[in-house]
């Protein structure tokens, strides 16, 4: 039937190009032709919809210059390069019904610095539509997300349902940049109902969660360090050495106390420092976050964290500076919204169980959407779809059971219609 | 007077053109039209004075063919870009007069990653000479051996000596990794004097050091840590993380006992690792090096550096891969040659102060050659001539006095007429 | 009323004594006394209710010897002093009725190794009662704890309770030792309910928990390290550092990765080393602990602190050895028996807010004997009775709100006589 | 011969004795005892001979009690008991012969913190002259300084030596606290000629060094962190810890970068820190020191070691204070004086050979004597006596070769008789 086939195919062309944070640029453009394709009343791509100074974690020209460049290569459409250009990726498709209720679904659509895995075993590598992108990967679904979105927005296109529902395609996640520039832009405002989507999250395909819960508020950061090069050999005294501040640092970030409120954590993601091999390091950087399960928790590793590099830096006779590169809150799900989710839920054909609520253990920045929806009057609930995975989200073996991708669009489709 | 005034010139257009180890292609090219316009009895280039598998840190193919590429752009010859492709540079003229002495002088030829200073107070930045490879420089002075080694080449094919003359234009000393070759190739098996140089190292012009002492034996090293990525905030334990191990092993390097035996040394000087911010780090590698000053002291802190290295993987449940880049020996100026030199300087114009000795403070691959020339029975000599330099070696504000190139060809030249 | 007033003045006494784990001589006789006041059928001392082999981190010699002294200096009664000889204190207490249910209700006596404050805020310092024995506090209630345990021993002496009880005055349950001895010396293998008490845990006066959970399992160990002495000025590099290792270790310790599967902890909360500041340290000792939220994220901090000693040591060219001085699983209070504390408390003058539970944060050797008492099919519940504390558990300034004392006694001898 | 078998015999009569710095009661007993057997003209005892205050590293009032009772214990006289108490040890006993020069001998009588070997290998335990005060050893020789003090002392008293000679049996060289002490004292102010003397420092018996040289300056420290205690268990986040910052501290100094100008020189000696393994520790020491191959480089690592400490306390949220316990500047043997012992030990009996000078690679607080002496226009020498030594100097196994207890005085007495 095509109306499971199509997402599948969707899913496996987007699965062939990942496209990192901002960076989505053949992604949007064929997303735009797919929403072309079903007819909508609205549709509002990249700048249209993001406000530009709530833009977190932006790649350097350089980068998206690549990426832009690649795009065109690879067969995005002019109109759709020159409206996203400089970084504004992403396109919001509204069907406007009438005096219903005004609903949107959220999907994501990045993908990550990962190098897909070439075993025999991992479908995308033996079915063909492993990354075209070498080092970048859908490793953590989002592909999926795409497909699924496109694939609500046919259902709800074709559905008598009497209100306004939007689709939102948003950039960036990955780098928990996008939604707070989506949420800033001001166009889910008018949002009565919001809801998110993601899939696997360890849990088997056949299992629906219909809210979950337990983000992990996140702040990510960049610490740079600076000292002064010397001739390691001949002066070692004279150089003020960003390395070994920046050893110091991932030393003790890792050991930043645990806290008896509940679940922290942090990471010293990707590190570099230095230029030659016999020259003192002058500068030397730490791409990192921390987490909690309280966004109180998370500030908590922060102020710590802070301290930390300040004191690496002062320890080592260096400088330091401290910038946040994105954050994100925690949020909750509202249980009525997920009351509707579960009893569509328990319908779909496949859903073998349905939870009310599980923890996601990570962070998100739907968040940023979830709480302004909140703080509007409106509810919000992320509805997490099972699918069978290989390997772990972000790993080179993620892979997702396809036939979630229907169960996905039924379930949120399901739910949208009877709001 | 152009013996004065040519020296100056080529350096200067040398300094605007910097290359790294192994991808002197430009400079090779230059360097040998200034021989051919001098004329001499013999000129070997690049494969035909190095032993291609004793060449060490020679880079990837990739960073080979784009320096190729941009000597090319910048002018170099097509005859020497082919016969150095690959990495393959350098040069060695010689002069045949019959049956005297057979006299070698090595001068080292590739530059620094360093951005030059652009400030006012930097002569080269006011000159209209800074480089114009960005991120590339001449911090080192090879710029000025290398007009010095033209200008001996000139001065002693004008003069009587009735012996055989070598001018070895060595390339990669900053990486440790050419001389080596150049012993190996065996076309200095048959000198009996061989003397280096090196412009500064501290000493102001008009001073002299007859012959350098004190090279510190070196072992570079690349360490690579292997660990396991994991999402960050979902999954912190399933991840082994290979920044942990990079971090505690820059930590434990420096860390090294100090040894009464005399003066070591240790950097990390280049350090990398991880994909992202919110993935645990699967890889990490530190670009680092050992000295010391004798071959055993330096083998003392290579032995240590393996320890630390395999056991902060360990300590991490991580894997770990140790692999020498780069090495070389101590080695000792001969004293006899030396005094020739001494006795030389004493007479040069601009020379206020001779020293019999001093020490270098740092490693020179030029130690290879000395110990293959004494092992042949032969002597060797490490010139260093004076030059005021108001940056440090190895930093963005280094600089040489040009005066000092004269005086270095006038030693030069003067000691080899001597012998 | 004597029936409230007792109690307080029994603890402010006991407040006065403080004995570390082991070295409850004066604690145990006095108990000894109150019951024999009591009168009841069966008391047992010290070797007769411990399994020698089973208990945990018993100091040396020296350490008993010393507080056997002090307790003789005390005042405490010969007979007892004897019993007790070599660490063997605490106490077991029955009164047998006839063929009712079995109740157990255990309480420990030891107290802590910390300074008591002198403020004049802190009321046992302003009331005249504060330690006796500097360096020595009871600041965790089990003051509080010993003088609840005789109060409901005489409520139920006097009471009609058709069955036995048991009051178990438990030694050595700060260093998780003592309980593993008790359960393995089986003397209350016969026990249908049991129960345990402790107040504070951050809840105030009024409030009691009927059945606390979210016991910590833990591993307390000692890991020795062992390097070679030299001097440190003459000889460093002949020194193996005993005292590197040790930072190195505490270092990763505390950097052990947080687990996404619950809660952790680390502390390295004794550490020694060295001889003098010139010898390089040829030995160093941490005294450490580790926890989880269950059993299994205990033995996962467990392996991996194995782990980090060993390689730890390694780095340092050291030899370490890694014991385990004591252990706790972890437990559940049952609904069952907690919901008949809870009918109770519910009664008991001053008790404002009863929960049915509240999760410890802590570990407790009360584990062992719940475990012990669950395995032969009896029932266990660890009762919280709220007391308002000025000072945190373990710090200079706890005390307890002595009104809580009277609750104790009331909501446990309730409890007991309701089964 | 007497000669020979007296200072052999008292020897080891001090060598049963340890005593360590600033409790040296017995000691300075028996000295006295044999000072006055030999017969003198003055005899100044400890506190006529320190300057208070001038006093560095003593102990507490509770260790110097324990070492004053011990020496009563083992016989030592009560009048010089009285002289000494409070930690005023040491004589210095005076010849005056008329108008000659006026000469000091210096030598050192403490004891080390070492435990002493059993192995049967050890002649001390062999001989049945292994240290009475287990845990404390003269590991170092100052035994033998001693007892050639009183041989020489013997030896010009019989002499026809025209001048005026001291010889000075300093307290607490190995906490370099007695020297300054001595020289603030004035007590040397009049000194022409000021010989010390060490024995073994590697070089063997029959080995004399007329003036030692390369004395590393050092400074002793005691860095004291203090956070504050919390239940490992519930409150880890409550408390600061004084034990993660002493490791950071630990691992930072030993990272202190190594300096092109000379050698240098670190260890964190003691380590101590918590009270409990399940709390978190409120305070922590490091006993530590740093030194320089001159005063300046001594400096260099002591401001280094000042910034690691504050910064490994701010990082963990700690207060730290560094206090100096001792210091001594570098010094330089006068060659004048050097050359005068060379020419009498070149005629002693059991002389193979003479250096006129070598390095110590160690401190000795002589230098404050030196320094001081060479201020007024005075000469100083440090005389290197050599012995075969089995074990290193501050080892368990170090013992000296009793033959060289003869040349030592030979030499000394020798030298000031031809002075």
């Amino acid at each position: 039937m095509e109306r499971y086939e199509r997402p599948v195919a969707l899913r496996r062309e987007l699965h062939r190009h990942p496209e990192p944070a901002w960076c989505e640029y053949w992604t949007t453009s064929r997303i735009v032709e797919e929403v072309e394709r079903i007819g909508v009343d609205e549709l509002l791509v990249g700048p249209e919809i993001l406000a530009a100074d709530a833009r977190m974690a932006v790649p350097d020209e350089d980068t998206l210059g690549e990426w832009h460049d690649r795009a065109r290569a690879a067969g995005a459409r002019e109109d759709v390069l020159e409206q996203c250009a400089g970084g504004f990726t992403g396109a919001l498709a509204t069907v406007e019904r009438g005096d219903g209720p005004t609903v949107a679904l959220r999907v994501d659509i990045d993908a990550l610095p990962i190098t897909e895995s070439t075993a025999a075993t991992h479908a995308p590598a033996e079915g063909g539509f492993r990354s075209g992108n070498e080092g970048y990967m859908h490793a953590c679904g989002h592909d999926a997300h795409a497909a699924i979105g496109v694939g609500v927005l046919e259902a709800v296109a074709e559905s008598e349902f009497p209100g306004t529902v939007h689709v939102l395609f948003q950039p960036a996640e990955e780098v928990i940049g996008g939604a707070s520039a989506v949420a800033e832009a001001g166009v889910l405002d008018d949002v009565d109902h919001l809801l998110s989507v993601h899939v696997g999250l360890d849990h088997p395909t056949g299992e629906v969660v219909a809210g979950v819960n337990g983000f992990l508020a996140v702040r990510q950061f960049e610490a740079a360090f600076r000292g002064e090069s010397a001739h390691a050999g001949g002066h070692p005294a004279a150089g003020r050495d960003a390395v070994q501040a920046l050893a110091t640092a991932v030393q003790n970030l890792h050991a930043i106390r645990r806290h008896e409120d509940g679940a922290t954590r942090v990471n010293a993601g990707v590190v570099s420092g230095g230029t030659a091999t016999n020259i003192v390091p002058e500068s030397a950087t730490i791409e990192g976050e921390v987490r909690g399960e309280t966004t109180r928790l998370m500030e908590y590793m922060s102020e710590r964290a802070d301290s930390v590099v300040e004191h690496a830096a002062g320890m080592h006779d260096c400088e330091s500076a401290m910038e946040t590169v994105a954050e994100a809150p925690s949020a909750e799900s509202d249980a009525e919204l997920a009351d509707v989710v579960y009893a569509v839920a328990e319908g779909v054909d496949g859903v073998e169980r349905v939870l009310h609520s599980a923890p996601l253990g990570g962070s998100e920045d739907a968040t940023y959407l979830m709480d302004r929806v909140q703080e509007n009057g409106g509810r919000a609930s992320y509805v997490g779809i099972g699918t069978n995975h290989p390997g772990g989200h972000h790993t080179p073996t993620f892979d997702v059971d396809e036939r979630s991708l229907a169960i996905g669009v039924d379930v949120l489709a399901g739910a949208i219609e009877r709001l």
